[in-house]
């Protein structure tokens, strides 16, 4: 146990519970035994209110009939050292008799912080963190084609001190969303769709445009395979001045949508912000899309990209300011990963 | 020996003498013993008025105290059955004593054809081909996600009657090539150009426009890491009317540059095809990416793809005639494979 790898199982377990946890980080942690080889408990955050990922392992690990005496913890988040509506993490896993804790990344919530020293006063062999944290020194090349942790979104929320921003966009690779008639169905395969659901699931909100809303009228809510919409949705996010029609499909059960008046990116983050809402996925058309880019802010970019050209049309991104003038202007991102949608391709980039 | 797998080898073998058989393929050659399990020789095509493949293959066992009784062959192209400058490759097969061939791609060439048919007669155990040709029914959907083989610009060239076109793309994840100010080195990663000559020293041919010699003056050889030029060079193909100036770097030895005082994309071509040229790389700026697309003439895409965004500036592709008014004028390509250079993306696309 000593590198990247071992914090997969942990940190697919904080993404299964993405989108429910807010405004509390979706932690994994998995419990080995004292050999480190096999697999005693797995835990991760419960809603807001619930337990956090460490003790709901602990109490999976008992269930089985485990003992926790000698054990070690692989935890994607340092544990906390806070008592709010629960104990704290360090001091649970101590009361457990963990001998080991490996964790991912810091936690950079003030209220929070010191778990790892605690564990250490204690006698525990505490290893970590493995990563720095987002928008910290030599991030980028840490984070380099690493694949996306689910505690990044609430770890830029809590260092920035707004919601974390993931910017889609469908595009050609010369870069245009719709043809000059405004056709535009050219993704079409069904693994497209279906990630874009799962995608939508795990986030608290979705933010689309007033003119998206009128123009294409969509749904916006997270469903499966056969339509059927999950239990769980994101909060649907409407910005802009414009009135939409009071019947928009997007106040259509189940979920709730949201209308902020305002055009001001800024004012748009700190109200969500207000409502606990710690990671948004901005699917808006390209001037909202060009809003947020100009405005600074765009933590991650996911960018279904079909690999045809229009030549002329839309384009994927709109933006009245000449922003980038000269090329120091550049906003570059870190590649995270390139997956393959039928014939279309997934590029996953972040800060 | 049953799937697409077992021809990486010979793959790599044609790849090897590619950029110095035209107008003959690169294909090639490995043999195996009776058991298939040992290779027993090896091959590629020399340069024109020189050995096929297979004949270089048995050659390499002979002289390895191999004997080629009973062994098989797996080739990239269907063994020809023309005698030329050299003997058929399907005689010299059957001469060998060898009893099993497999090959990927059948050979379209009028002249050469029937070697499968002639070996079988003679009791080979022949299968292939293992893929269709290109620009033929269910070819896109064959060649998703598949490697580049060796021998498909010799076989698009045969088929169409010109040299096969890779178009040269690099670009932003919003499709500028450059900004405002016309500065432009955004690809900045030792990688990436590596992998440019790496890739120039394959092909036959390097087209540019008379626009980027008197703009950026380049030189357009392949060269290694250390900066020397290989010994085999890609003739630089200056195509347009204007003049260029004649001490323009491009002139430069080693290896030869021609000017073709054309902007007709196909008048270009067939000239090259005169010359023997079956493989091309277009390093044009974006009017000249644009003038082969508008000609419906692009058979390859190699886009070197920053995880960027500009806003605005100059565009990877420029095409007077607003060539794509509706969707249904989309030109899609068929993603063959995506690796990535530094922080950069290397995305390769075919017909």
């Amino acid at each position: 146990m000593a590198d990247l790898l071992m914090f997969s199982e942990a940190n697919a377990l904080g993404h299964s519970v993405a989108g429910s946890t807010s405004p509390n980080p979706p932690v994994g942690c998995v419990l080995y035994d004292s050999t480190g080889q096999r697999v005693i408990g797995r835990g991760a955050t419960e809603p807001a209110g619930g337990a956090h990922a460490e003790v709901v392992a602990i109490r999976d690990a008992l269930h089985n009939g485990e003992s926790t005496v000698d054990a070690r913890a692989v935890v994607t988040l340092e544990p906390c050292n806070h008592t709010g509506r629960t104990g704290p993490c360090s001091q649970a896993l101590i009361d457990a008799g963990i001998t080991r804790v490996d964790f991912l990344f810091s936690d950079p919530n003030p209220v929070a912080v010191g778990g790892a020293d605690h564990l250490r006063e204690h006698g525990i062999d505490v290893h970590g963190p493995y990563l720095p944290l987002p928008y910290c020194d030599e991030t980028r090349s840490s984070f380099q084609w690493l694949p996306q942790f689910s505690v990044e979104p609430w770890l830029v929320s809590t260092v920035m001190k707004r919601p974390h921003v993931t910017l889609k966009l469908a595009s050609t690779i010369d870069g245009f969303v719709a043809a000059s008639d405004n056709t535009s169905k050219w993704i079409t395969s069904e693994q497209a769709r279906r990630v874009v659901h799962e995608d939508r699931r795990h986030r608290d909100a979705i933010i689309v445009g007033t003119g998206t809303v009128k123009a294409d009228n969509p749904r916006l809510t997270a469903r499966g395979e056969d339509g059927t919409p999950y239990p769980q949705q994101p909060l649907r996010v409407i910005m802009g001045q414009r009135s939409i029609p009071e019947d928009s499909h997007i106040y259509d059960a189940p979920g709730r949508a949201l209308h902020i008046r305002s055009h001001d990116v800024k004012e748009v983050l700190a109200d969500l912000r207000s409502r606990g809402i710690v990671d948004v996925l901005v699917e808006g058309g390209p001037r909202l899309t060009g809003a947020f880019l100009k405005a600074g802010i765009a933590d991650a970019i996911q960018l279904y990209q079909a690999p045809a050209f229009l030549l002329a049309g839309y384009r994927n991104v709109e933006c009245d300011a000449n922003l980038a003038s000269t090329l120091d202007d550049i906003q570059r991102f870190t590649p995270r990963s390139v997956s393959t949608l039928g014939s279309d391709i997934l590029l996953s980039l972040s800060h």
